[in-house]
């Protein structure tokens, strides 16, 4: 897309929306006629996405109602553009006023107001993480897709590491499937019973001193069709490297193994007498059907005590963006089967 | 772009060549008229791709004339697309007969051959590094906008991982700028006169069993202008990993301190008394014109000893990506260079 | 734009909302930031576009308030997406009941049902006129770049026939300007104080007998900056037919004289002692400076008595889509404005 | 697209040449995999396109051998982009020394110079007619694509008019359905017994004494499949019109009975017993599955006696335009048969 607002090939989602001006939204075109629209789909990921839903999160109340305003008709995607409206209820401007004097470190405020000349500084405007309510309105559209044409795909999201604690290789292996298939249930979205408390106490005591951390979030992707993704410049991995990159906080990004594989000899490597997981499920830059497992880095949250201090942020800002990395990871996806239909015709 | 084969938005590279089939080749649109023509440029990069060149790399011997048919005129860009052209020579697609009953592992051979049906096995057709010839000749060209519009833009690339062997941050702070400004003296583009020769030996060993290492690329790149980038989902971060996920072995990527970013408090991350270097030069997605800094990760080389052992391939393909990862920051900078143009008006 | 529900390089509409669902709306994206917001060009824009405002069009009454929902602040653009939406408040859908059973003739009803298996029959959905409602809202908010940037710059609309009644070329050359240029004054934006009264009277009479009667609708562009429109694809008059066409009635594109060039020998056509305006102000694709003349042929408005009898329709459909089509020139005009930036730069 | 010289959303051609530089070529992307390769399809298009065929049209002599550089491989398409190069062998550039200084009138020299400040005067540079071989080259690959997924489909493209000679609706009627449809059988692909002798004696005196004529192309397209195009802004139409304006001296589009449409009244126009053929074959935007009926009105050709005498140019530029149009109408088939499969997907 040559638009900076709109992502997508095939399935388009365009974003709009300032944190403090009236509405956020979303416009999603290239969704074919006739899937069942299954409003709870929309609810539900909207709620996964809320602040305030836990003491260790911002406590920002917003009710974040969806509007559906065109594309469907009697329950069913009628193949026009669907539009989602969100009404900004709870948007205390005032929170923020020292920022247009004083831009908070590590934020974009001031490097938005060098581009443009002219920028809302109200919460950040659009370069506030409400923005990503759009992604995730886009995304639960994506997914009631991929809920009629592919049934058996599950995304699945946590977090690795919140600052220092992280769950190791054997930490995983052993943490119980379904613990990692249902995060959400743990403080953090981190899948650890046994350090579930001791990341609680860090992040309630970064959120009483104005501190923050960083940490890693997975997608995994089960029951992937095979051979989605472009070769050459549309590599399934190169698109969702472009996703998560283009959410806020992160700064890296990686494929299967990731940084591991830099380490060991390639004899080694390519032979394992494993699952095969290590490529990620991407080869060739196209989906192998085994399970995709992506990492995004996020840099420790910006807003910090001094500045902004009544702004109500996230003393760690992995737990919020699974969600938001789910709804990308599921564009992606959405995008790409109805790209591959053209791959081969007769 | 809707297109798999071309990248950027308003500087746009479309590539196409098998491998073994008769020509590589690369049309840049948007290119606009009147910029300098300088052939050196696109000689040299394509010097600095091309294997051969060393014991150290693949011993495959291409000449790689490029032959310019179009959009250059009188030694000035025409503002119409060029069309630029490099027959395959050296193509003994022989070596490669083996590869259609036994697909390389880790390489891509099965999986195109699973989604198109039908798929050149010659020397992996497309799924080739020869591919990576048409982005390094889209590269070059972008490099003389570069040259006549930021003179003083310079992109820096240089390994800092070969599989065991890495520049610590110790070192690096140490080696001299000239030594890291000009790594294509050393072998393998790895910057460390005390640890060159464990390098070259470590290549040639497993040129000769058979093995492979992945490693690291840095590309940095000094006078970046301000302001390029777009907000939401055209993040300069998100079209620098596009562009370098895009790129065949490649499984991470990172910005800045990357990694390392993840396991620091915040407001210790964020008040650093340094050279802001941390966030890798971009900020909300935008480029602030600090140094930017970023970081690919390879798997090893797939091609190993037994199925294509006359296949004439790099023990270690990081050396001979770097110039690639190179040419694709050159055409992401020049597509937000453009795109910036439309910011303001007035 | 890949995207069957934008229009646009750089300056991209993307419309949405069905004509008897909840609203209407345009996204705009690639507005630059600072230019001032003119709501009032809005406002008219709408009411122009209007129905129920005079006794020869359809008496749908529609109040049709914007509401800016983002990429405005203080008065100025931000340089962010422009979101406006309308809400569908006169919908009385009973009225089409009867269009699922029985498709009304020259109408997409039962082609889009065909198509999509699954679609909205309440007053043509999504085919419906309704829709360039968000065309007007992008084309108000291209009129206001334009009005900053190019104050000279004046878009003409008028109808040069309705059903048997036209403009000759002497006519044409004998009214005054101030008539041609305020042809909105006119019964029909008919710019003829001769025939003004037959046109009423044809006009009232098909309404009352459920006749219908198609037309020209002239677009005259003046003070257009030289140099829009890029070669060969992307001709200036190759956007102005596709944004012309994509109009609902539209049956024919003309540039210049049009039809007359077809007639007559090039060496007297091309040696003209008159003001080059045969060519209608784009040669080689390219504005020239001159006035650029457009004509667009409608065919009969399809709902016409015994189907939809009480459908409120227009017995000519040119004087309702002429601020339509005005709107798709501004589109199109402020697109190769921020495209031609990219032409040189140095 | 957002680049001038790329043409479509599913089945992208990028054209690239100037008419006395090395070569002209396509690259065409989103060829659909195990496609059989016709070359017999893509000699016959080139030869059909060819000048000096005839002593009625442009004396130059091209031989015109595309070479194949890419994207096909054992007699079938790989998925990957077809390159195609045709060297410009005849290339006097002696004879256009004098357009630096004298524009010729109605080309696009002057505007061309003004746009880029830098362009190849070598006859028209890109602007020329020879960038039509491109588009011939995309049409040929389209067409190999038809002949497999749409065996039934045909297009058929002659002259209705020729300066002052056209084919009235009668003589239309009664023209033998093997004179419509072998127009190439006729000279300057005007199919009427009865004309043809005039037709000739007016083209040869032109061509002697530097007249030139405009005239009126049809294309037909029969057995269309159903629900090609997309609403709103790709309608069917809009391609095909953007499609056909954005070849040189076209200055008029029309869809079906064009220009007669708008005098009829609509409750006689949508009832007429006929064969439907006056909507076109597109309602809504979209095809009905009946006769697609399209048509171009071109000016007179530019190059005339005097300024390039020297030039070997058309009386008439018509009936060497058919297969160009033919084949941007096979461009815009395919772009909408592979887009159509995002339809609907259960």
């Amino acid at each position: 897309m040559n638009s900076a607002n709109s992502f997508g090939s095939r399935f388009v989602v365009t974003s709009f929306g300032e944190s403090h001006g009236p509405a956020m939204g979303a416009v999603i075109d290239g969704m074919p006629a006739g899937i069942l629209w299954d409003e709870q789909i929309l609810f539900n990921e909207i709620q996964r996405r809320r602040p305030g839903t836990s003491a260790v999160v911002s406590s920002r109340n917003e009710l974040d109602t969806p509007e559906v305003l065109s594309g469907v008709y009697q329950g069913k995607t009628l193949g026009t553009p669907i539009a989602i409206l969100i009404r900004n209820q709870d948007a205390r401007s005032n929170d923020y006023k020292q920022i247009t004097s004083q831009p908070r470190p590590g934020h974009g405020d001031d490097v938005w107001f060098t581009k443009f000349g002219h920028s809302d500084p109200r919460g950040g405007g659009r370069s506030s993480g409400r923005e990503t309510i759009a992604r995730v309105v886009g995304g639960a559209v994506a997914r009631m897709f991929l809920k009629e044409v592919c049934p058996q795909l599950k995304i699945i999201g946590f977090a690795s590491q919140i600052g220092p604690f992280f769950l190791s290789s054997h930490a995983l292996s052993t943490l119980s499937v379904t613990d990692l298939y249902q995060a959400d249930r743990f403080v953090a979205r981190y899948p650890s019973p046994a350090q579930e408390k001791d990341v609680e106490n860090l992040l309630l005591e970064a959120k009483a001193h104005g501190l923050s951390y960083g940490g890693l979030a997975e997608i995994w992707i089960e029951g992937v069709p095979k051979n989605l993704g472009q070769p050459v410049f549309r590599k399934l991995k190169a698109d969702f490297a472009s996703a998560f990159m283009g959410v806020g906080a992160v700064t890296t990004f990686e494929l299967g193994d990731g940084v591991q594989n830099v380490k060991e000899e390639g004899s080694q490597f390519h032979r394992r007498e494993d699952d095969g997981s290590r490529y990620g499920g991407i080869r060739g830059g196209i989906s192998t059907g085994e399970r995709i497992r992506l990492r995004a880095g996020f840099k420790p949250t910006s807003s910090v005590l001094d500045v902004a201090k009544k702004g109500r942020h996230d003393p760690c800002i992995v737990p919020r963006a699974i969600p938001v990395l789910e709804a990308m990871a599921a564009l992606v996806l959405v995008d790409h089967i109805l790209w591959a239909r053209g791959d081969r015709f007769v």
